[in-house]
């Protein structure tokens, strides 16, 4: 082994995913033993995480977007000369992929189009849409709203970005300009939108964030995605503005109540389509962790900024 | 009037779509009569094209992508002194982002979401794909095939087009050093691709490109795309391939026969997906237009090289 490689150990699976063997070689590390490692791929909870670390060991990577558990376990505290990272962003792009396919479905009348059985060009052609010069508003800037923006813009789309503060939104893929508005001022863009993408957490401030009223301003080629959480949207609202055509329809990975029932409507609505929750499907999930790793592990041998750093003074 | 705006009339609908209008307007432009414009937008056919042009008039629009039946009525010998273009690769970007969300709609197991009815979250988690890491093949690079390239390489897809000469595909939006392979040697990307969007024309050479022996070298989780013309692909060894899972399955906007008739076991396979022929219906086609028109009023305006300017020489 050349002094130049990397020693990289993976835990607490054994075997080791496959996956994560691959990554850390892609990034140019070699998998070796926690013993006399430099670096640690952590693909389990915090309840297993080992008590002591060779004193080689410089850098962690958590497998979690979110690292709530670790705190409270109190982990980051008892290794302090260790850089732990996350795997914050590494799940959204799956997430932002599916409300993509979703708009785009809706928007192109592929529900009908499966139904049909039949050729009726004539009839579908009017229903046919495109993003091309449309404006979708994307509501929520974090992981998934800011990686769906570089999918939107090749096709054409306007973008307008609700974050919280209203500055307007950075990241990878994104262009400088982005219209961003702040989240107090959502109520302006009904009227000016042509489709919604919800992509905001959910708090009590978000909470039926769209319900009658804001349908009743969109248009009737409008079509709702949801890919966040099922309490952004008033079901009850949303069934009614579906059934009476007020929207053009609705894509929904998340609803209220979930799983949604046998027998709800929106099973039936021609105009909703329903994912049950499976934008990021477990493989999926230790595929994008695996590109996370990679792009980690590389940028730990070029000996540059890791992706997702952890502050334990920060919180997170 | 100031003195700076341009002079840009609309033949030979009266009224003039609206859209045009708009266009002519966004470019900078002034819509005026024939009899003292610089420039002539033209919605219609050859035959209707006026015989006499003023002297004022400097440039000539055509809406169509192909221009033959222009040199087959003698329209630019007449006109010499005119620069005439046409809309190449205005109406390419539709048909892309239709193969774009036929893919994401198969990769992404929408067709079966949609007959559920019901939430069976664990049944769906394994089918549900996603495009990052794939590799997808692009046969033809014209207009279609480079507007599709900018929009799933955002997806985090791989690339290989495959065009006549196999240079690399070069395009708006398109990067540096796209994969290319050239025709002659299309036989190499069955085994290596994840997918392929077929968008070439159909010649000779291209009848039945794609038959029982290719799909027989795809994978069971690969989708294949036909925007382009159903003759491309062996229709009976596709349906064959779709039944058996030797593929995952097939988005098609075009078949053989078209229309296909009813009762064809492409209606019922739960792996096709059949459109119409409806990529890009006439209300789209009427945007892509103005759109264009907008982009060469703006270049006319500001003294910048025309789109899509044909050459009575060459031929096109």
């Amino acid at each position: 082994m050349s002094e130049q490689v990397v020693p990289v150990a993976i835990g607490p699976t054994q075997p080791a995913p496959t996956l994560l063997e691959k990554a850390i070689t892609e990034g140019g590390g070699a998998v070796a033993e926690l013993s006399e490692a430099r670096a640690l791929i952590w693909a389990g909870g915090p309840g297993e995480f080992p008590e002591l670390l060779p004193d080689t060991l410089e850098w962690v990577q958590l497998p979690a977007a979110g690292v709530e558990d670790w705190f409270t376990a109190g982990i980051f505290g008892r290794h302090p000369n260790v850089q732990f990272t996350s795997a914050a962003g590494a799940f959204a792009a799956s997430v932002a992929e599916h409300a993509l396919m979703l708009l785009l479905a809706g928007v192109r009348y592929l529900p009908e189009h499966l139904r049909a059985g039949s050729w009726r060009q004539q009839d579908f052609f009017p229903h046919v849409g495109s993003l091309r010069g449309k404006t979708v508003t994307i509501i929520g800037a974090g992981g998934i709203g800011r990686a769906l923006i570089p999918m939107l813009l090749p096709l054409g789309a306007h973008i307008i970005a609700v974050n919280r503060s209203g500055r307007p939104v950075t990241g990878p893929g994104i262009p400088d300009g982005i219209e961003t508005i702040p989240a107090d001022q959502v109520g302006k863009i009904w009227t000016r939108t042509d489709h919604v993408v919800v992509a905001a957490p959910a708090t009590p401030a978000t909470r039926h964030l769209i319900g009658a009223e804001e349908l009743s301003r969109l248009k009737p080629s409008s079509w709702v995605i949801n890919v966040a959480r099922g309490t952004l949207i008033d079901t009850d609202a949303l069934v009614a503005a579906l059934a009476s055509g007020a929207i053009g329809g609705a894509g929904l990975d998340v609803t209220e109540p979930e799983p949604l029932p046998d027998g709800h409507p929106l099973w039936v609505l021609p105009n909703a389509i329903v994912t049950p929750h499976d934008s990021n499907p477990p493989q999926l999930r230790l595929a994008a962790f695996a590109d996370h790793v990679a792009a980690n592990v590389a940028r730990f041998v070029e000996g540059r900024r890791l992706l997702a750093p952890i502050d334990p003074r920060r919180g997170y």
